[in-house]
């Protein structure tokens, strides 16, 4: 039913699609089960052993379409559909496919399994581009090993300076270079993976809204015309350890207590930063040695701190960097930080968003334009090509936790709008 | 020199010891290079690898000594030295061997292999005990792997319910009949543990002070007395996780900023007892997903409590326990607490205290009537038979971490008067 509504639909702007969302879905629900936790949980750290039989997945249904792939040396994938016109920039589409732990199953993946469905179906209709359509699958697009997102479209974007990349560290003290080798990757320079401005005509990422906006409005499409500025915050902690029962109060430096106060702070900082719009979130908070009997130590905090406008979110950021100094020197802890990346909201392009308003506005799909607050790889595309967001709605605006959910047809509709804009942006 | 010294001290009370502290230090260094993660830091948890290697060392040192070994279904060790009359009751000594994460290498151990060292000294001083000496090795002291310490001394001395006993998870959901299955201590009803009540006739632990005031008081043996009471609460909390771009603050059930408060709160308690012995300590704090980018959902919380006297201890624990709905009400949290433990404390046998003093008197050791702020499996003994503890000075206080130390001359004072203690009970 759905599927002949919406061919009927596609017909009034050209290419009659035939989208299967039955495929789609075992292709999700597959790709769902490589993951270094058992379902429903998904969890692919950049570079795991389950991260790398994902990709080998996304790869083998790239080459059943004849899609040409290649890899660069931080392990971004390009798997591209060549246009009559190869001279053309390629009209590019992706999203990623690690996993943060705990996750779900829609958050990146709809993005790359979707952008496979609309290459499927468009090549099926006989379409043939101008322009190359070439899908991107971005490396860590989360930051879970490194503390910094969107590794790999940083470095596209030139966005990353290698005295940044040669200092990032894992929890057991590896560097980048360490993990590109170990899978594969080998020692390229990576500064060969920066692309040229320009490079692609557009940039257009098909993802769930990971947000409440559109389901509470009843809104099938989202068009992001600006994505929220990121920053994220490392604090070290070295307290004074000992034994929990021998060592009395006031001769602690509990480095978990200093932590404790930070994290508050934080959400003060978000609280008080004068804008609804500014979030702050301790989302790493570990502690040594960690055992009951033992006053810890150590402590690492990990804060995440994100805001449309970034006034406010400086003034946030302000605050936290005040309070730490003050509740360390009180409690007498060592204190470090780092602010591991402080990035600028992104203005998606304007041209580009209304491209994708007129597709939905022919598919009589309602569309609304919004700001995403989750950051993308879009975010570092936006500083090379035009880019824009198509977001679809999620069940609660849950994400980045096992229960989150979009259904077969809301995933569809996103992925019609994604293979029509295609159509319009490479013919 | 030294040696020679205690040699003449010695034969002032009848039995001419030669310890040997070179061998012991070295038996102490290659214990510790048995763990978990690489020097100089040593963990050894309940039944890991390295636990059940530390065990195998130790048990080919009983052998070497000729004493005939025996373990109960939860793994507790006795290596027994006949007496003349087998009839009576042995004399009992020893300690545990594991050891917390990211631990030193004295902590119990110097009660295990010090013991054996006087045991050696002994035998070979030509020494015939009337009494049988027993060194006992006891299952996980530490409370790492189930949140509950001295598992081997509770159930010997009958202070842990088969209920208590059966609700035991260690992180990954396993009960403590899983862990001893897979350690080789069989399915045995654990009931066999439980010993008669005067199945020794006198207990002395040997062990390092993990507190400050045998060093800053320059006294080489310290006569325990009395040993605090400890108590442990452990604190589930499940909040509402999401994407921490996209939930806006007024809408979060933040675990991990709920546990931050239970933290801050649990050290008010202890600082507000009423007694300035009153010690809280919030060890474990774990939190779900511990993704930077993640609001966290679930945070895991143990508490350790320990005081001298029990009605300032649970005015603390009361304060902390009402603390706890207060702020998971405010905050949207969902709560489960759970008494892990809330031991008495252990009123230590005056008379045998009294052997031990008299003993330092005899060798001419300065020594103090002391309190034990950490608890060790002489508060369960206590509960059976005439129990003591000698305590060696370690250097600032410190236990619980891989700094902690104690010279090899003030190990030999503490295994010296341990070993003139076991002459004067066991002749």
């Amino acid at each position: 039913m759905q599927q002949s509504e919406n061919s009927k639909t596609s017909r009034a702007i050209g290419v009659s699609l035939e989208l299967d969302s039955g495929r789609l879905q075992r292709q999700i629900d597959e790709l769902a089960s490589i993951s270094e936790a058992p379902a429903p949980v998904v969890t692919r750290v950049l570079f795991s052993e389950a991260d790398l039989r994902a990709r080998a997945f996304v790869k083998k249904l790239c080459s059943e379409l004849d899609l040409s792939i290649c890899e660069d040396a931080i392990g971004n994938i390009f798997a591209r559909w060549p246009g009559i016109d190869t001279s053309l920039p390629p009209v590019a589409t992706g999203s990623h496919i690690d996993a943060i732990p705990n996750a779900g199953r829609y958050d990146g993946v709809v993005g790359v399994l979707g952008a496979l469905e609309a290459m499927r179906a468009l090549k099926q209709s006989g379409f043939k581009p101008r322009h190359s359509i070439e899908l991107i699958i971005f490396t860590a697009e989360e930051p879970t090993r490194f503390g910094i997102g969107c590794l790999g479209s940083r470095l596209l974007a030139g966005s990353l300076s290698r005295e940044r990349m040669d200092s990032l560290r894992d929890r057991e003290g590896h560097d980048v270079d360490y993990w590109r080798e170990k899978a594969g990757f080998g020692s390229a320079d990576l500064e060969s993976v920066r692309l040229r401005k320009n490079s692609y005509a557009a940039f257009v990422e098909l993802h769930i809204e990971q947000g409440p906006v559109l389901e509470k409005e009843n809104v099938p499409i989202g068009v992001v015309e600006k994505i929220a500025a990121p920053g994220t915050l490392r604090v070290q902690l070295t307290g004074v350890g000992g034994h929990a029962g021998a060592v009395l109060m006031p001769e602690r430096h509990d480095a978990l207590l200093a932590g404790a106060e930070i994290a508050l702070a934080v959400e003060q900082a978000a609280l008080t930063s004068g804008s609804a719009d500014t979030v702050a979130t301790t989302g790493v908070f570990r502690i040594e040695p960690g055992a009951v009997n033992s006053v810890p130590c150590r402590a690492w905090l990990e804060i995440d701190l994100r805001d449309t406008q970034l006034p406010t979110r400086d003034a946030a950021l302000r605050k936290i960097e005040n309070s730490i100094p003050e509740i360390c020197r009180r409690r007498g802890i060592e204190f470090q930080t780092e602010r591991l990346n402080m990035d600028e909201p992104a203005i998606c392009d304007a041209k580009l968003v209304n491209s994708v308003l007129a597709v939905c506005d022919e598919m009589k799909l309602t569309a609304k334009k919004m700001i995403s607050r989750a950051y993308h790889d879009s975010l570092f595309m936006a500083r090379i090509c035009p880019t824009t967001m198509i977001f679809i709605p999620c069940r609660g605006g849950v994400s980045h936790r096992p229960d989150e959910y979009s259904s077969p047809e809301q995933i569809k509709a996103g992925v019609h709008v994604l293979a029509q804009t295609l159509v319009r942006l490479a013919q």
